[in-house]
């Protein structure tokens, strides 16, 4: 627990950028940043700009937060500290960032994937702790997600837990990045919604869809699309929204959450899928746990870096 | 935690005997009894005769456990200790069982599913509390299941966590009781391989089979045959293999335990299903999660009054 008055430091990392974050206890942010991430250059430089940016905001906040939290995109190694695995930042694979960023920043530094960070922000801000059993689904290019139990950030035993984006909803089914076929992020992930939108105009040709003679459809064309009522635009959120159905099953029947939150730039169109979800969700009879469990988006898409503050209010160190 | 010397008192109550445990804090068992559940009968007339026997054990053990830990197949809801659902106990359901069962004892009782005190008994006896985050599934009629994180029994909001038979493994394949398509208990589950080998028989006329011409095949049956070679009961188990491949690629994703631990009737049969079930946990790319897991059948197939008596001795009251 967190004395009054503590600040915490969350510093999410990105492709392109990242975000830096001085928050109070109850998630109010006193100052954030913006640095480049570079990750074509290596990893120690980053670790010297980020603790630059660090100590200019904590000079202009007349404050300093006693601990700080890393989140970044891939598989994290919690314990060690380090980026086992992360296909946006290849470079920075394997390197010491909490160990490195540490002694940067002369306090003690936790590292975690940043959909566990997000998780953690629905679980500690968006829900401002009432409920226990959180799991939050991280909508973007990929699909990750991040499960609090009993009020504590569940990581697993490699710190790999929450990989929610690779649970199989259709066995055999769309190829994934992975290697594997018919995981949740081939249909509902960014690249999932595209080749969906794809394989519908190749397959239909004689439907009429405002998707049709684009070079590049984005979530975004086919979201506008479905609210002006394109039909082949609503299948392609319709089946995303069964995809995410049967995810969201498998995850209810495991953990018997209070609340599945959809985070993320996807999350954002959340009302042309949602409706479908909650179909499938109906159907169960197993109605403690699915009349329990409530499914809804997030107020904010970007809650890595505010989690990551927030997260290392925690520590103990 | 307990103090050392304390015992334990498990009761698990099955369709037809319930059977009663005192163990000591270590899991060796100083006394049991069976007695008759009668689910035919009043639950309160359950509760007199667990009581009545509890009472003779501790008088021939000349001693008592402070606290008793109830567990029952079905929908569990452990904060009011009562019964929402069970398909085997419908009299029983909704049947203040913590409150009455306390009365009778003169001490503080919990109860909880039966799957999840197996997961507890894993947990604390099997594997000696050397990994934190186990999972247990439980194959009998059906399959459920147990999941013990960072040391701590996951119960879920509702109490309902672990529904491990009902995730989709196959959706819109073989129909589940629970009026579902494709859950891994239609699959997996003891009527799941019936149903399988019926439907094998049916399909393959040519093939000639063990399992030809009887009236009734349980998985026993199947088991022998594969045993012996059989094609088609090897077959069976195969897909069995599949389905729960499958299962537990999901619950690693999300959960990325250090074990999963088959339990149960149908697990006594691991070995014909569990190369299968390497396979296909060996192809995926997560190599950390996947790496670490250790998919394993329990060396007992009766954990669920172990666990319950050892659970016991977990409650602060």
């Amino acid at each position: 627990m967190s004395a009054p008055g503590r600040l915490g430091l969350g510093v999410d990392t990105g492709g392109t950028f990242t975000k830096i974050l001085l928050v109070s206890k109850s998630g109010t942010v006193l100052r954030g940043a913006k640095v480049d991430t570079r990750p074509d250059r290596p990893a120690a430089e980053f670790v010297r700009r980020v603790a630059a940016a660090v100590k200019r905001l904590e000079r202009a906040a007349g404050r300093r937060a006693q601990n700080a939290c890393l989140a970044v995109a891939g598989d994290v190694d919690p314990v060690r500290g380090r980026l086992r695995r992360s296909p946006n930042l290849p470079m920075f694979e394997g390197f010491p960032f909490k160990e490195s960023l540490s002694r940067a920043l002369s306090r003690s530094v936790e590292v975690h994937n940043d959909a566990n960070m997000a998780a953690w922000a629905c679980y500690a801000m968006e829900l401002k702790r009432r409920c226990a059993d959180v799991v939050a689904l991280t909508m973007g290019t990929g699909i990750g997600g991040g499960i609090v139990l009993g009020g504590r950030l569940h990581t697993g035993a490699t710190g790999s837990a929450a990989e929610l984006g690779h649970m199989r909803v259709e066995p055999g089914g769309a190829p994934c990045r992975c290697g594997a076929a018919g995981c949740l992020e081939a249909y509902a992930g960014k690249y999932g919604l595209e080749r969906m939108a794809r394989e519908l105009l190749a397959g239909r040709p004689g439907i009429s869809s405002r998707l049709r003679g684009r070079g590049r459809i984005e979530p975004i064309d086919i979201a506008r699309a479905a609210r002006l009522g394109d039909p082949l635009a609503r299948e392609v959120w319709k089946r995303a929204g069964r995809a995410l159905g049967i995810g969201i099953v498998n995850l209810v029947y495991l953990l018997n959450p209070d609340v599945v939150m959809l985070v993320g730039g996807v999350a954002r169109s959340s009302e042309l899928f949602l409706g479908e979800v909650r179909k499938i969700l109906k159907k169960e009879t197993f109605r403690a746990p699915f009349g329990h469990v409530r499914v809804a988006a997030a107020r904010s898409s970007d809650y890595g870096a505010l989690g990551a503050a927030l997260y290392s209010l925690e520590s103990r160190a």
